[in-house]
């Protein structure tokens, strides 16, 4: 019997699923938001992930539960599990990665390290927190944020006085979280992966490279990450998965400090742009694993096949004409590259997507990487 | 603009190719002969690929045409051609790899090295051959046939008499294929990617395991393959591919004779069993380079990822239980095996997907393959 598999949402992180269900014979179910999505070839319905019931028929036709992001609603998701329906990562695992605040406080209670920080409610709390961290922090709205949205760094509390302003109009109230800006030398990114049974497999840890807060390039494995580093980021991975119940991937995103500390900066429950690497560059990809897990299939090999892959996201897009008008000059001068697209329509930042370079030198790697990613912008 | 690339035929090879048309941004459509066939998800038309009608309204829904086999009647071909759709490979070339009188005799045009052969019309010249051929002879169906069937290795003419029949009862006559049985080593296979503008890439030269006629085992690249063998196989092949115009994939066959010779046994102008090692040990698979190639864009790396890999394609399946219950028993043994299958119900010698492992050792990794698909076998 097939299992079948259905993810809600129609994202890339969805489509990519697509190639590793089709070669495992799983049978992959898309609840979409709307038509012409990114995985829209595997789409059986198109409907809004909030509202219950459109889940809930959706669950009805598929084994497993999983999700393309992590905004399904709690109260949806507690509907998911009255009725019986297999959902990972559950609600329980999920409610910490929707919330910053509840994030911070349960990677607290697990000793996990991390920047300080602290919830605050109103302009004098922010910048007390400000004047003990040196006059300088970074405030985020604990719910919502992706990709550089809904975090801000500042020097004076007024700077946030707008969020506070939101917060104040918000029935339910709440708190901003503020964080010490840390003073790191780079960021890296651990990924897990784990089954329901409780089985789990730590990939290389990534060395991740942001510009304006959005994932630009990921190194894998991390230049220079030795034995010890590489040791501390997979027991930070493996205590998150398993102190928080997560199931399917997980991405731990950390601060390498200057003083040699690994602080973790943000969680994902799925799939993450730090993983892409994977599907060109490791035995078995994260969305081929994320599949594996959220179906509790035993976990696949996750080693790198070559001791080098690096990842450069194709953000944007040319200004006039498709993507598809640079594929050819891109393929003709870079016949090594892997190119990968979303099937979305280009706008400035937008994530339409990456290429990856796999092979013995990283310093090669990279440069064919970013020469071949090149083209895809002006 | 995306590019369509349609598929006549749902097996297999066609549901290959959805993996890569996905991450490529190609719009992967197929002319399926039912429905629930092996690239259902990529099915946009359900029909009789003999019928023109049929095969004409579908490729007006794309821009380009390719098959999953090599079955298209010639003068279905002639109406997409008449009517300017562009197909790939083209019906000058496919009609060679569906006669094999026909390539047998455009082989020797082209100065390719090949078994000594003969169209035979009756049992007295078949024997004339054989007493010519050291009392044996392999007896083909110039067309038809696949995996074995159509071919009989004989000692006498008599043993071919019911297929002589049947040509007798067919109108437009014709005759039977006979070669030389060739003392031969073992067998290798050579593939090349070529575009419509000339482009061509070869694969390295790969050995293959036949068992009752059909493929067992791939090895790549074949071991104890020297510089000169490689050369040998890899000029013949784009010798081939050149001469007779074929666009897209190329296979060949090939005997390495007990004394050191290639010799050229069976053409398949489409992505092909001997090449299905390269989706998880090239940089680009035969899959991806097919659609490159069919649509006229830059031909991709064909380069080995790992030092080898070993292909073991799964035959029948349990006879109890779906392949799916075999899984769970061969990822957990296996976590470094690539597990791919078809959708196909197994039955006795059937192909049903195959396994692949990549490594530095070949003896482990034959080893770990060999041991990961007899989970799926009783």
């Amino acid at each position: 019997m097939t299992v079948r598999v259905g993810v809600v949402g129609g994202g890339q992180l969805a489509r990519m699923m697509i190639a590793p269900a089709v070669e495992l014979g799983i049978e992959l179910c898309v609840l979409a938001e709307e038509e012409g999505m990114s995985a829209s070839l595997a789409a059986t319905a198109v409907g809004d992930y909030r509202d219950a019931a459109t889940v809930l028929a959706f669950a009805k036709t598929v084994d497993v539960v999983t999700f393309d992001h992590e905004h399904v609603p709690q109260d949806v998701l507690a509907q998911l599990i009255a009725d019986g329906v297999r959902v990972h990562p559950g609600p329980e695992a999920l409610a910490i990665a929707q919330d910053k605040l509840v994030m911070r406080a349960r990677l607290q209670e697990l000793g996990m390290p991390q920047p300080d920080w602290a919830a605050v409610v109103d302009v004098d709390e922010l910048q007390a927190f400000i004047d003990q961290h040196g006059g300088r922090a970074v405030v985020k709205t604990p719910r919502g944020g992706y990709d550089g949205k809904g975090v801000r760094v500042v020097s004076a509390a007024t700077e946030a006085q707008d969020w506070f302003a939101t917060l104040a109009e918000d029935a339910r109230g709440g708190a901003l979280l503020a964080e010490e800006l840390v003073d790191f030398s780079r960021e890296l990114a651990q990924q897990v992966a784990r089954r329901p049974s409780g089985e789990m497999r730590a990939y290389p840890v990534v060395e991740t490279v942001q510009r304006g807060g959005v994932c630009a390039e990921v190194l894998a494995p991390a230049p220079r990450a030795g034995e010890r580093l590489s040791e501390v980021a997979r027991e930070i991975g493996a205590t998150i998965a398993e102190g928080l119940g997560v199931t399917g991937m997980l991405a731990v995103e950390l601060f390498e400090t200057t003083d040699e500390r690994l602080l973790v900066n943000e969680l994902a429950m799925r799939p993450h742009n730090s993983g892409h690497w994977s599907q060109d560059g490791a035995v078995t990809s994260q969305f081929e694993q994320h599949l594996r897990a959220v179906a509790d299939l035993p976990l696949g090999d996750p080693s790198p096949r070559v001791p080098w892959t690096v990842m450069i996201n194709i953000l944007g897009g040319p200004a006039e004409g498709g993507l598809a008008d640079r594929f050819a000059a891109a393929m003709a001068a870079h016949p090594a590259a892997k190119i990968h697209t979303y099937g979305k329509s280009p706008r400035p930042g937008r994530k339409v997507g990456h290429v990856t370079v796999a092979g013995d030198d990283l310093d090669d790697v990279t440069y064919e990487a970013r020469a071949a990613a090149s083209h895809f912008v002006d």
